[in-house]
């Protein structure tokens, strides 16, 4: 089985109240692909960089079983670089400079060899981008999942809602998801979005867990309390990836085992966050990633007698 | 068995975006009593009030098996006054007016029918009035709990450290629980806080749940994901009246039975939103609670497959 990540490969330059990365490699479909390697191999990237992306990083990639021939490099211009300062409470951040660079020209081609995949993870991108890629598959996938951000709600919205209407599960977090529908009440809105298209909704909250809605229900997943966050980038593109490299390698897409995934994407997370960068995310064990699953299971884990 | 609730008998006046409720009945003892009297009576009311204070509550209060031989009625002045906005987001607000009336002279004298309960739990209140009731006991409870907020850290801090220092569970929300400890992480917030005296700690998040500190165990329990938040005023005390309730129902103070305590407090909360004031937990039934911890066990209801 095989699941295709679609996303920007980027590099990053962060800044929070415990210290500053200097330039560091990033993009959500960085972050997907070493998430969800951890659950499923290969993963087929479909990404744009330009000259200056480390090969070493490509080659790390390729070892943990992800498929390089989507990704395309262009020789005369840099990849696209982001810079933003956290504040104090590392749930909100101003963004310093966007450098799009080769993002730009982004009109990805799917090779043969990606086009039956099952599952496909669209990273957060310009909406039409996502789009194309949807288009291009063979058939249906048995699953899309799509992430997306307030910007696009902004400069691209009737494209957004177009892309939303074609997959199986959307990602957005809390502000965003009240963005998209204008109600405050996230179940409100949970209710509007999933006349949109997608059966499923995920919420995220940051260091307050994520929702998972779908019909009439329900699922709370809590974010693991914490001593140390260092560094809140990337954590819901490994969510993401943990979530989908899950159901890829279960290949079962009830809402049973999307709770599953639920958790497994928080656990990713919670790694995530614990260095600068891809760092953690890349240096994860299956052991480390078991103790903190079971850390989940007591962290909500309760008896109660009814009747 | 029998529980001690300390805490205001007042009247509110809330405004929030979806309403304005006139003057109310309120009060965090008031709102204790209602709840815990669901699972415990009699519930023992320490609190003082005004000539204005209506006699039907009070008829209402002791049908729901509260005691009111420690309330003390000032025949001359006023009970206590709150009135206060909800910002848009219900998680925030300010107050417009405090007439202290009353509460200004409370001087609690516990009746000695009182002074042998098991099960105490001071409400949110000056300290050295919660310290005094503590000492007023003939022996020292099996459990103190003790709910405090942000104004007790700016204006007597010693005294609110002193009475930590003797209860058994705090109860804040995290943003005192920060306050109090200058820490921003809760997890380092509630190492700090659980040297201070308590030996377990509940850090209240409002529509994001709430927390279970002990030692070196955490416990999560989320708030119930509401299509409308109508009044979010008493809801922290409806949780201590579900919390200490269902504790001085069973007896049991280890870790496992908090925790249940903590899904009972839950369910109690989620109910005193749905409408302006007491009204809600008032007319409450059992049913409605079993359904309500139905909801959140499916809610964090998760199979996960180790090892």
């Amino acid at each position: 089985m095989s699941v295709v990540v679609v996303g920007s490969m980027a590099f990053d330059d962060i800044e929070t109240p415990f210290g500053k990365s200097d330039k560091i490699v990033g993009g959500a479909a960085t972050y997907i692909a070493y998430a969800a390697s951890n659950f499923v191999q290969p993963v087929q990237l479909v990404s744009i960089v330009g000259y200056d992306f480390p090969t070493d990083e490509m080659e790390t990639l390729k070892q943990r079983g992800a498929v390089l021939e989507g990704i395309e490099m262009v020789p005369d211009k840099k990849s696209f670089f982001w810079s933003g300062r956290y504040h104090m409470d590392m749930n909100t951040r101003d963004t310093l400079i966007t450098d799009l660079n080769v993002l730009g020209d982004f009109n990805p081609v799917l090779p043969e060899s990606y086009r039956d995949a099952e599952f496909v993870m669209l990273g957060n991108l310009a909406p039409a981008v996502q789009k194309q890629v949807i288009q291009q598959m063979n058939k249906r996938p048995k699953l899309i999942v799509l992430d997306t951000m307030n910007f696009w709600m902004e400069v691209a919205l009737e494209g957004l809602l177009e892309v939303i209407s074609m997959v199986d599960v959307l990602m957005v977090n809390d502000s965003e998801a009240r963005q998209l529908t204008g109600e405050y009440s996230i179940v409100k809105a949970a209710k509007k979005i999933l006349t949109m298209g997608p059966k499923y909704l995920v919420v995220k909250k940051g260091e307050h867990g994520a929702l998972l809605f779908h019909g009439n229900n329900v699922f709370f997943a809590p974010a693991l309390p914490l001593e140390e966050v260092f560094d809140p980038t990337g954590a819901g593109d490994t969510f993401a990836g943990g979530f989908i490299g899950h159901l890829a390698k279960t290949k079962d897409i009830s809402f049973e085992n999307m709770k599953t995934a639920i958790i497994f994407g928080s656990a990713m997370a919670s790694f995530c966050v614990e260095k600068f960068g891809v760092q953690r995310v890349k240096e994860v064990t299956k052991t480390e990633i078991e103790g903190r699953l079971q850390e989940f299971v007591q962290l909500v884990n309760f008896d109660i007698a009814l009747g």
